[in-house]
């Protein structure tokens, strides 16, 4: 005899007592054990944006109704362009007008960009509060909602403000993923592809086998990527939860992406279409340092590609590169640190003569 | 043999590796031991104010010279008015501006204000960068400086935006007071006495026999009070470090407190000010629920008085007090939750009937 509901598949993400499961499966939202055990409070608040909230906040308000006496519903801007200080002071509006107290649960139902302000509002809150991530683009599902990194920008500098702050839970429903725009879709390829040569050689088999299978959304084959890369994200992030040294090699093709989006200004390119190009660029400079070979950057370049991603950078200018480069995060004392491929499936961070990186910029932008 | 300069009184905070001491002395900000074993870094930033900068930030830059190749500094307006997310924002223009790392340390020279809004912008500065807390006030000396809290106001609430986060060292250095207007030496003294009826009668009885020694700045006796008062605080703090319990208690005459300072607008009355009055309405409230008689509460009142502070309210109206109670960060569900003195020396949290609020309102306030 077979359940009628088998529990879907879970990640756990081992932190001691903060430790918590990412949910992966088909109709997870209108699921009531999606919910069960999450922390008793009188109300809840919906954090949602202009995009998504007309699809599911409804659904799960619905789910939500036998948990918490009072549901209130924030409605944000779409877009990174409104992830700053103004949009995220929309939530602190919502939460003080409604009388919500320290034990209101936040929900972020959205991308990356709402996952990133509702997790920064639950963190700052009362001095926090606790909340509950329900990613609905694959970018959020197999990245940003993973592992407690939250933040806005600063016209300076992306991601500047912020805290590590982790969710109570990860509720990743592939039905979500039936609506997303295809330029999301392959935004979210990049970060799953990303997984390959930082991490696992045998999992960039499997989506260079299956890229097409993902491409037209195959639910199965979303399902597995979804999932390997929750599982590696939460191996690293388990070992080094506020990137003191290991964790910082799932930024791999970021600092360049991050110059891509400040240099454009926000918005202009998605997250992932920059961390994508930028990986590009972390291959040629791992190439040009000598640790892997021009076959193995042409293969991962061609798959970026076959996702629908750009390869070549705009063309800001090797100055200006550098420039927003020094204020990345992991810059330290005015240096740039890089993440390189040390070897195909292997990752370190390490700095570079700017000369090279001038090279690699000459190359991969046009 | 004594030493030529003997080791000043540290008082430690026990919060496993998020440990640290709290140096009390005179002449500690050009004592190079004071800032002996900080993490290094190649630069540090300097947050204070347009009042106390002129005074002691050119002392405190030589001392760290010898530490940090940059040392920067930025400089607030000064009030509690400007506690807001504009003025933090002045924070993060000025680390981004100077290039400022992941390991950037920044020491908060002033107040209660500039030490909560450096704590919250070290706290959330690439999520989060170490810092020093310089008080240069007795209110932040025997409160606010000590046990991790930071924040900003929100026009819907005082404090309602922060994070706890701890420093690296707190470092009250006496010679400061000299310079502390008289106003804001009775604020302080307001924080002092509110540690005898929540925690320690024999402190209690020392204040109100040190009481004019306080006053006239007497150094032994401003000493005596800083470390005593540290000390409780520690104690409390090591026990529940995110005020999942007995932590409130120090928030004694505080529920009241904010009323004022929101209901007046903030920097009307100084926080020391309102915390005073608001613990005469906290003794009224503990008196009315029948938990201390009218004697102690008529000691502690003519001791806040003795002070030189506000022991009657301003007259916003009960209606006006109750609403701005509702969302204090202690109440629940629509629930105020007062800290009452339960028994001379020993302090709770409860929820008190509307009408029995009222009557002590219209007791204290004119």
């Amino acid at each position: 005899m077979t359940a009628p509901h088998p529990e879907p598949p879970q990640v756990r993400i081992a932190l001691g007592d903060r430790s918590y499961d990412i949910l992966i499966g088909d109709g997870l939202l209108s699921r009531p054990s999606t919910w069960a055990g999450l922390p008793a409070a009188s109300s809840a608040l919906i954090v949602s944006n202009t995009t998504v909230a007309p699809l599911y906040a409804a659904r799960l308000r619905e789910a939500l109704a036998a948990r918490y006496r009072s549901i209130f519903e924030v409605v944000l801007p779409d877009g990174e362009a409104h992830k700053d200080w103004q949009t995220l002071n929309l939530v602190f509006d919502a939460l003080l007008s409604h009388g919500c107290d320290r034990k209101t649960v936040l929900f972020a139902l959205g991308g990356g960009v709402v996952g990133d302000m509702a997790g920064f509002a639950a963190a700052s809150y009362m001095r926090g509060v606790p909340f509950v991530q329900v990613p609905t683009t694959l970018l959020a599902q197999v990245d940003s909602s993973v592992g407690g990194k939250t933040a806005i920008n600063h016209p300076l500098g992306k991601n500047m403000i912020g805290a590590f702050y982790q969710p109570e839970r990860v509720v990743c429903d592939l039905d979500t993923l039936a609506t997303l725009p295809a330029r999301e879709l392959s935004a979210g390829l990049a970060e799953v592809i990303k997984y390959g040569p930082i991490a696992d050689l045998a999992f960039l088999d499997w989506i260079e086998a299956s890229i097409d299978a993902l491409m037209r959304r195959d639910r199965a084959a979303l399902a597995h990527a979804v999932r390997r890369s929750c599982e590696i994200k939460a191996e690293v992030v388990g070992q080094d939860e506020r990137e003191a040294g290991l964790r910082a090699i799932l930024n791999f093709g970021h600092t360049f992406g991050h110059a891509i989006e400040a240099g454009l200004g926000y918005g202009e390119w998605l997250h992932g279409e920059a961390v994508g190009c930028g990986m590009v660029m972390g291959l040629q400079l791992s190439r040009r340092l000598g640790l892997v070979d021009e076959a193995f950057a042409r293969r991962v370049t061609a798959l970026i590609a076959r996702a629908g991603l750009p390869v070549v950078g705009p063309a800001l200018g090797a100055d200006r590169y550098l420039e927003l480069m020094r204020v990345d995060k992991k810059a330290e004392g005015g240096q740039i640190r890089f993440v390189v491929i040390e070897a195909p499936g292997r990752a370190a961070v390490r700095g570079a003569p700017d000369d090279l990186v001038r090279q690699v910029l000459a190359d991969c932008t046009r």
